[in-house]
């Protein structure tokens, strides 16, 4: 007595002939890709897959993945997706500790692939050739909704990666959360321009199933491509605040029409000045909050909420419980703690560490290490990562707070505060920035100009300008290797 | 790892001020709904009620039916609807087979409920008068979607009632597979015109805390009130087909308003005439076959259908699987046999029946004694209530075929075919017919217009004139009391 897991097979019942995935001009109906999903997975099959057994995807953007995204679990086995950034050894090492017995790859992943299993013992296999034609699986997984859907490795800005499962039932609670947060409307269309390796970008993949919303598929994120998709009937969009920047700059003047009804702004706390540019433009922003480990959203701001709680995450998902934690209390409002989260989208753990596993779960609630605070109408506003946060002389210092005040200035286009280490202090804050073209400002300005809207111990005591700051492949700004000196050149 | 079972609870925290009920002129937001409810809930827990208990609602539709549908399961106990159009005799004999320790009255059916508790032991209280102001509970029930929320005694038009549980998860998973369907927008507002004692009234009110969309309460179905209704915003309606006829015919050739943008159609199949002026005039209906035992809908027919699948109940949600059973085989495309409907929408049986439950749950299917054939494309068309099927001479004859075919016929307003026992060919149909005010038709030409329209055998050998064709409160037509030769004088 309980719901189906093969969402694609029920989706490609329900509306054939509607458009599934649209991807380099092509448009895939939900029976053709129930067809091809039928063939990859008689294709795992017969390589002697069986249940349970962990199979990498290291696959760009594009139907192969989602392909994949429905195949795998059609084979009773696990997606473990993989990074397409990361280096050869660190891949190795997220086959090895999966246990993956199979990685599958295409064209452009093809030599990182095989660089990474010359690490280890995991077979190769190009994703397009893995494929039986005409062949349906013989076999049927359990319908389970506690069953292991996919493994994601956590982004990894901190320490060693942790792989977290999440089930059927954490993905479908996320879709209907999120669906009874923004609405849905069987005409939408969703575009997936985040990386599918991402849990924000799978995420797109499976409500789009889930809810029969063709999903626009980007190989990789292109801000005018972006907005050619929007004019063309993208109502739905999930990006990450520098995307959405440059979408903005690549804009110009021209409104974006009314059919996009709202962009889903996630990957940590959003520049104010941006979600203003997007308010006086009427751009549909809708902030939310989330993590690999609860499926991606956890709290996302009500459309109707825009304008009124600029800035804030919103609150929890209908299917989710959050709160924040000061010292073992609740915090109260307006008082910053550690984020919360419990409930069905929240992950059963991280594939064999039981002890991180118990270390993050506690007293029946997920500790996400972020940091955040509630207002009086229970609204989150997400003030960092709390791994970055940055203790000078016993006062708590959160880097988004600096690099808001940092992105207020004319000049500057991104901005990155780190701590540096410091006798006296213990630690104080540091900042790289990114200047707007043409636009010139010197260290002792921006210091300055900190110091005038901030508490003197939360201003930087150094600028760096930088051509470009460090981030993952989801867009979350990696303030770890701006301290560690790291920097990135902007690509060409 | 679930997701709670107080949906009112949890929408008041995410959208407190925002309609949630709106009846007899005024608006109760969510905050104030809840807060309504937590002084029902206190009031049931003074009174003693544990978690289990039966409290049943003897109760037009108002407030007060909307505060106990939250309020009961709150204090752990199951909410036992009773039907306002029965006799004392058969609402005691239902109090008596829930168990229900308390019945709830309104000033309205407060005589009726007396009459009915002198025949047994149950406690009565009034609603309104059942509340602690100020009060919430101090006890809360595990959240369990398994729990029964609702026993919803099945309309009986055929054999003695039997009490349907309905848990959480049923209500929850029903809600969502239409959310699904239809789609859904936080601006929606829904029309509760039908009996919330019935599961379809019901669902409409837990869909609206679910969804986070007002409900526009009607005590009772005026169809002037309920096109007023529309013209101020309602969305979404759910109503039988004999409602919706007098709705097109008090509209009279103003169109309906575009927020408008479905119209459920529910309680049986629909006929063909009324479906095709609701085409010809732009209604946005949707047909859908459910019943009590699957908390509402079963199939549905997906907007975009609605033409080109007319008289179809469309495809079953997603949360719901559908067969068509025919001696114990799958029936072929267009061939008729039992709907057989299973998943996370079906109840977990008969309250205290495991006999009928057994009888009705076979090899993990609920039969529903509803016959309808499935077309080449899956979509569902319902035929008729299985124990109204006619049997003449080895030959199969559905009454709503038959009436479709009276119901084309200028002069008829409503009409209801049900066979009579005959020696030669075991039954014949018989039709009683009401007609539009100041037509005029005989027997005979309304025999002529079948047999021209029909197989011979199909055609009714009598036609009666009545005023009125007796109805259940869900407005579905009662054939075997037509068949008994009963019938019901127009209301006042």
């Amino acid at each position: 007595m309980t719901v189906g897991t093969d969402w694609l097979r029920k989706r490609a019942s329900l509306t054939p002939a509607a458009p599934a995935v649209i991807f380099a001009g092509a448009t895939v109906t939900w029976a053709e890709l129930d067809a091809r999903a039928d063939q990859v997975a008689a294709a795992l099959f017969a390589r002697g897959v069986s249940a349970g057994d962990r199979i990498a995807a290291l696959l760009s953007n594009g139907l192969p993945f989602v392909e994949l995204a429905h195949a795998v679990p059609r084979a009773g086995a696990i997606l473990v997706p993989l990074n397409t950034r990361l280096s050869p050894s660190e891949l190795a090492w997220q086959i090895d500790d999966s246990g993956a017995r199979l990685v599958l790859h295409d064209d452009g992943t093809a030599p990182l692939a095989a660089d990474a299993a010359a690490l280890g013992s995991a077979e190769l296999a190009h994703a397009a050739k893995t494929r039986v034609a005409g062949a349906r699986p013989s076999e049927h997984p359990a319908e389970d909704l506690g069953r292991v859907h996919s493994i994601i490795y956590t982004s990894g800005t901190t320490g060693r990666p942790k792989g977290a499962m999440l089930t059927f039932g954490n993905h479908l609670w996320s879709a209907i959360g999120s669906a009874l947060n923004l609405g849905i409307d069987p005409d939408d269309r969703l575009l997936a321009c985040l990386p599918m390796f991402h849990v924000g970008g799978l995420a797109v993949l499976l409500r789009s199933a889930i809810y029969g919303n063709a999903a626009v598929v980007h190989e990789s994120f292109d801000p005018e491509r972006v907005n050619r998709a929007i004019d063309s009937g993208v109502t739905v969009v999930s990006v990450v605040a520098a995307m959405l920047s440059r979408m903005l700059e690549a804009r110009g003047d021209v409104p974006y029409p009314r059919t996009l009804r709202a962009v889903l702004l996630g990957g940590g706390p959003a520049p104010r000045p941006l979600l203003e540019a997007c308010a006086e433009r009427g751009v549909p922003v809708v902030q939310t909050y989330g993590l690999t480990e609860a499926a991606s959203q956890v709290a996302t701001l009500a459309p109707a909420d825009a304008l009124r709680k600029l800035g804030s995450a919103g609150k929890p998902l209908f299917t989710t419980e959050m709160r924040i934690d000061r010292d073992g209390g609740e915090a109260a409002p307006g008082d910053p703690g550690e984020i919360l989260v419990r409930g069905a989208t929240v992950s059963p753990g991280y594939w064999r560490r039981p002890d991180e596993t118990a270390e993050a779960h506690r007293g029946g609630w997920l500790r996400t290490g972020d940091v955040g605070s509630l207002d009086d109408e229970g609204y989150l506003y997400v003030l960092d990562r709390r791994d970055d946060l940055i203790v000078s002389g016993g006062e708590n210092v959160y880097p988004a707070e600096v690099e808001a005040v940092l992105l207020s200035h004319d000049a500057i286009a991104e901005a990155g505060v780190y701590g540096i280490d410091d006798d006296r202090w213990g630690s104080v804050p540091a900042a790289s920035v990114v200047l707007r073209s043409g636009a010139s400002v010197t260290a002792d300005e921006l210091i300055a100009h900190c110091r005038e809207r901030l508490a003197g111990y939360k201003a930087p005591v150094s600028v760096r300008v930088v051509d470009a700051l460090p981030r993952t492949a989801a867009g979350k700004l990696q303030r770890r290797l701006l301290r560690e000196g790291y920097t990135v050149s902007r690509s060409p």
